[in-house]
């Protein structure tokens, strides 16, 4: 009974049961289940149970569980097999087109459209005629899950444009798809980055999209639900880059593995605080006459921190969303305007707050003046460094949270004990 | 000749450039475009610069755009217009079948799934056979861009289940629909939050999903590109949150409006420091004593803040997508060892560089221990105020963030201070 209540789950409640059983049982249940839903269940495992799973499984169990899926989830699972298997379990696969397709697949870089791709997609040669076209189609179609768009390529296979269902089934069996066919359609190239692929697939709307090769032939296509988990994978990494955890960890990993992920950025933080106890004390003379200044550290190292991560967060977010127009120097002169009018106003408050609490009006007027001069220069660094990173080539998302703040108390803390002890005369 | 360079260009890459022209010029480019077009890229613009183009049409000419538009486009536009004109821009619908749909769709809440579907859809009825099926199916086709699912519903509306076009078409035409329909369908509730029909459609890789009401009446459908900028708006907000700046601003607005999302925050920051500033004027007598606790402030600070920023995150991520599983208290447990451990290694780190730097063996080991504790601190409000939060029905996105960098500044400068003191016996 367990199998029949089984078969009326969705594969993927199914994988977020088997997520949380013991290997041993988690192995039987994908035993038991028939084997097109286990298949499509294994692919919404977490990785780490699939491995272990499928390291309970024969060569031959596992090229059956593969002949199910569509090639490019087979291709994924095949990715994460030891090496010494690979060869055996696509060598067990039977239906050989699918072993070649799959091993298409193998070959593309995993971050590239390549590795997103399926092999599944219908196309047609624009020198058919739609008669050929339609009994062509009805063959393909049987391998592939929900047909969006029909392809028309030419005889070397290059993308020449798409065929709407509808012009086909009113248009005479006669007539040559190279007259039929839309020669207008969006296409990415296999190097494409998977962040840019959502990026056209959102903005045009689409549920699908070829691709091409280099040479412009049809070598694949990515569907909208693969699109949809490479956007939320893709938030989640900026998301956790910005508190300071390396990617790939979620809530339910071991300590040690939070840890690690962890604990990079946190002795980042050590160093960015030692460096800033060393600046202080630089300014050990200032402490017996100026005690006040102290007091305010922790503020200034807040303030440097929150303004540099919000200016960086808004210029990281632009970039990735390709708003990001005009020259670096107006978006710097915007930002440095933006901190002086923020700077101002929240001077005013701390200078008001400092008078009243110590009566010491020229040191109260030294602290804001600092805190302007400090929020300034960490909405510089806010805005500058994602913007550098960008221009490098490294992913400018790493300039939000830790690396920011840590650089940001540093310099925030240098400018203030520097411009205090200007004004005070010391 | 510029009508026809635009006729050629995707309504998306239109709307991209009206947004960077004047409103005059955008008024005329969208007066001279082809109404479909038109109407499409009045849709993709940014809210702002629609306002502004609207408010150059006449009610006649708004209602001619929203004719083209989808249901569920048309009631988002109709739902930024002024009052005033609402009733006339909608009196001025020709279609008014169209007009009352959109009429329907205007009294659902925007944050919930009501707010995101259209009437576009096609439905039989369970109780008519095939034949009556594929005609009626065919007329309402006509306004419907992508099918995806034909919806089958009772005498009352209530929907029943789907229909595959396959099976549709293999079946004799006298056949009833109530025999060969598919009685399992994923469905949402026309009150379910966006977020949830995102993770819904995205965890069961659907393209579109029926919506029904109360009492289970098929009222409309939502397709996955809307959803797909639910999910990138989502993300854009969250990430906008845990980096202090309330939501909605990007990098092209104005002074004025980032300075509204981001002073707030900041003053926060501000309040904070303030605190801290009092609460280590309470030490002050442990100035002459132990300059070098002071010293190290701004490094307790950070390290506070970056604890709280990483369990945070972590914990909102986890709640996002459903992650945290099992008890509160063994949640606690676990960032509390984590906590420890990476507390442990810090201060290990810490002492070494604090006895080197200063000598004084003793305040070095005063300081660690207090790292250590201040850590562990930090990293419990970290993982409670978010649990708290989710509990409260508060978005536990606001704990990331600012406001938990300021209360893990005064609480992380608090402890500091008091186990150093207790443990130098002052
Ligand atoms: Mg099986
Ligand atoms: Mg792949
Ligand atoms: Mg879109
Ligand atoms: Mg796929
Ligand atoms: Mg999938
Ligand atoms: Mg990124
Ligand atoms: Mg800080
Ligand atoms: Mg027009
Ligand atoms: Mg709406
Ligand atoms: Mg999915
Ligand atoms: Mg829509
Ligand atoms: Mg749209
Ligand atoms: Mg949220």
């Amino acid at each position: 009974q367990l199998r029949e209540m089984l078969t009326e789950f969705h594969y993927a409640d199914i994988a977020e049961i088997v997520n949380d059983l013991e290997i041993e049982e988690a192995t039987y249940l994908i035993k038991q289940l028939d084997s097109e839903k286990t298949s499509d269940a294994l692919t919404e495992l977490d990785e780490d149970v699939r491995e272990a799973i499928l390291g309970n499984l024969s060569p031959k169990e596992i090229a059956v569980e593969l002949e199910e899926l569509d090639t490019d989830d087979a291709a994924d699972i095949i990715g994460e097999l030891p090496k010494s298997i690979v060869q055996e379990v696509i060598s067990e696969i039977d239906d050989r087109e699918h072993a070649k397709d799959i091993v298409d697949l193998l070959r593309y870089d995993e971050s590239t459209a390549g590795g997103l791709m399926a092999k599944e997609l219908v196309k047609v040669n624009e020198n058919w005629n739609v008669l050929t076209c339609v009994k062509e189609m009805r063959i393909q179609a049987e391998n592939v899950t929900r047909v969006h768009s029909i392809y028309v390529v030419d005889d070397e296979d290059k993308l020449k444009g798409r065929l709407s269902l509808k012009d086909l089934l009113t248009t005479s069996t006669r007539a040559n798809i190279r007259d039929v066919y839309i020669n207008k359609v969006d296409s990415v190239n296999v190097n494409e980055k998977p962040e840019e692929v959502a990026k056209i697939m959102s903005k045009y709307d689409l549920e699908a999209i070829p691709v091409v090769d280099e040479i412009g032939r049809l070598v694949g296509r990515i569907t909208i639900d693969d699109i949809v988990d490479v956007i939320r994978e893709e938030a989640d990494k900026d998301y956790q880059m910005a508190a300071g955890i390396s990617q790939d960890v979620d809530s339910d990993d071991s300590i040690w593995e939070l840890t690690r992920a962890r604990l990079p950025w946190l002795i980042l933080g050590l160093f960015g605080g030692a460096a800033a106890a060393v600046i202080m004390g630089g300014f050990e003379e200032m402490f017996k006459a100026y005690t006040i200044l102290f007091l305010f550290t922790p503020l200034i190292a807040a303030m440097a921190g929150n303004v540099g991560v919000q200016s960086s967060a808004i210029i990281v977010q632009g970039l990735a969303n390709d708003d990001i127009k005009g020259s670096i120097s107006n978006r710097l002169i915007k930002e440095m305007l933006l901190a002086l009018l923020n700077g101002f106003i929240l001077s005013i408050l701390l200078l008001l707050f400092t008078w009243l609490w110590k009566g010491d009006l020229m040191t109260s007027i030294a602290i804001s003046i600092s805190l302007i001069a400090v929020i300034v220069v960490a909405g510089f660094i806010g805005t500058f460094v994602p913007l550098f990173l960008d221009k490098r080539g490294i992913d400018p998302a790493i300039a939000t949270g830790p690396f920011i703040t840590t650089s940001n108390d540093i310099f925030g803390i240098l400018i203030y004990f520097s411009i205090a002890k200007l004004i005070l005369g010391l």
